[in-house]
């Protein structure tokens, strides 16, 4: 399970006081750029490869509310994964307690904006997140 | 069915030259204060009478990319209500196409912060929900 | 003198329960954006025209805080054009009183991100701004 | 001087490609909570003595466009202090280079919102601006 931190800003907290909803979907997106740098697919690596992997859905349920100059540790993990498209899922957590938890569906286009299916485009790829989801899932048991 | 519109702006845009997908979870926000006041229940009113309703879970799916300066019509509706719950659905789109269908999820809250059922709390909000809810899945028929 | 109207949203509050003072920033691009629309020399002409005005400084002087739903109207003139670069400001207002001042100052750059003499590549928006840069100092007396 | 340091996320980019020039600003914020949270009047620290210190303006010059994934480093000082009225300012680099150099004013306020004399209610906090001052405006030389 891949952990990054995002401090809470001032200008992400609204007037009931508490981080602005809309704020935690850039944290996930801060999180995914993390995990993938890590496993070694960052943004530019892609970009080299011609490939993108756009964000086609998202869904985030709160169960606390954070403020600022909160640190929230987001744990990311594959949810589920299928070869054309990958379910990224993010627990934050503030001092061990979950405050809200994340997902978010993306599919893989190549340089043409077609959807292309990554274990013949790039095996590599395809075998770590299907690692990364037996891991995941196993953990999860 | 209320519909509001929100012009895209540049700064809502993002280095894949589209609307930053987080951004559609705030044009969320703006329909749901004009909705809000349109049956009558503003913020201004909520707060009067001391309740609130935060939103506890979000999610929105992608269908086609938009950008600055697209005008986004945005069709908000009830898609369920139980007396202690409220689920807003919101239909995107930009030249009667769809871009975007999201969904909220609402809790009501008194002073305390202790959650309220509507229908003892504030019955004529309540009949709203209903009738809305009511209509909304006729007109889905 | 043109106008632009700016609803402040509820995301853009924040835990001092006001705007945050960085969206003013935002606020004036949304002004510019419809005060070049309305002098012909829209987003899309400009880009069109292969001609672009980056944002090379603001400015901005906060007299009274805003909140949510504050309107906010923004009264947009050109205050300073020597041909290279153009300087705007914005005078912003709730229910007739000035809550800030702002300014940009842009330069115009040709396809290749080199700097260009308005006069000589498009002497028709130079009488433009010339003619408003007079009117505006006129009014200004 | 004291130094923090901001990576660029891909949400702050816009559809020039580059780091939307509005969130400089909010760069500008963080660096400031770092700053003072480093000489021991944090936020937290602030609002416990019913100190509040607002932005009453904000410049900002911008040299070179930056962009996802870039690393800023922002080097905060004091470049004016009178006892009522503190200016920071902010050199942004990116690899030693500067990209924009920005300007904050700030007045104090008591918890009735009325302006303070820094060196009456808190001397041990002008004593640091004041030396702060002295210190910067001798590096500079």
């Amino acid at each position: 399970m891949h952990t990054y931190t995002h401090q809470i800003q001032y200008y992400e907290t609204d007037k009931m006081q508490i981080t602005h909803h809309s704020n935690y979907i850039r944290f996930m997106e801060e999180a995914r750029v993390d995990f993938l740098n890590h496993i070694g697919f960052g943004y530019d690596k892609m970009e080299e490869l011609g490939i993108s992997s756009p964000v086609i859905g998202v869904q985030c349920d709160y169960k606390k509310s954070t403020t600022f100059p909160d640190l929230i540790t987001i744990e990311t993990g594959i949810s589920s994964y299928k070869g054309t498209r990958l379910e990224i899922k993010y627990t934050m957590k503030v001092k061990n307690e979950v405050v809200a938890i994340g997902k978010s569906l993306h599919c893989f286009l190549n340089p043409h904006g077609r959807p292309i299916i990554l274990k013949k485009a790039l095996p590599e790829l395809d075998q770590i997140f299907v690692e990364l989801l037996d891991k995941d899932t196993n953990d999860a048991k």
